[in-house]
């Protein structure tokens, strides 16, 4: 039910400047890409891991003053949430609020990922979660 | 160069507290196992994907006063470090020195991996990295 792990987001003042050195530190490559995402408030970019498709690590910039990520952002920033790519989102949302979690909005759209829609989960356990329906879906 | 993603770790009070909600909140299934690391002075548990073999999520509490997470458990926890199997350890080592990044202490043997050896690296953007052997080195 809980899918694969897609990716692991990371929260940084700019992606521009921070960029570099985690590209360096995780020894892979980025394709100099940034999207934007309106309707998250946040610009994020890929750094891939070097062997093939396994997750990657989503960096990701407050754009805006209302973005959700601003304060985290402003205090340094640091590994923010986890992203599974689930078969079925409504499904996922039930789950998660059987579990007694929090589900942050309605599913959106999301630019970075071809507007496949993704919700934010905050766990009764503090950790935020990200679920990602999978490709093919309507 | 980097490999593959093995685990996420994330820091809380207590594994025996906080596994249960986050079990539930991951949608998976917990083999009930907590590993004690002398070496890093830590507790940990694993907590898989539900689908296969891909990476799992760390739980770590600390042991003793002297553990590298007791602060960051006594403030909450969370998220903590990105864990990479790499093929060859030593030269994972050089290419993070070369990349101005810290190697936070001679590599290890772990416990909850078969003692195969894992070091952490804080990296000059501020993530904390573990690098973990690969099954089949000497």
């Amino acid at each position: 039910m809980n899918g694969r792990l897609h990716h692991v987001g990371y929260v940084l003042p700019s992606i521009r400047d921070g960029v570099e050195p985690l590209r360096r530190s995780l020894g892979t490559a980025w394709d100099g890409v940034i999207v934007h995402d309106p309707l998250q408030s946040v610009n994020v970019a890929f750094l891939p891991s070097r062997d093939g498709p396994g997750p990657v690590v989503e960096l990701i910039e407050p754009a805006g003053r209302r973005s959700p990520v601003r304060k985290f952002a402003e205090s340094g920033g640091g590994l923010h949430h986890l992203c599974y790519e689930v078969p079925d989102l409504p499904e996922r949302i039930r789950a998660s609020q059987a579990a007694g979690d929090v589900v942050v909005r309605v599913p959106l759209p999301a630019r970075a990922f071809d507007n496949r829609r993704i919700v934010f989960v905050r766990t009764s356990g503090g950790l935020l979660l990200e679920f990602l329906e999978a490709a093919g879906r309507p």
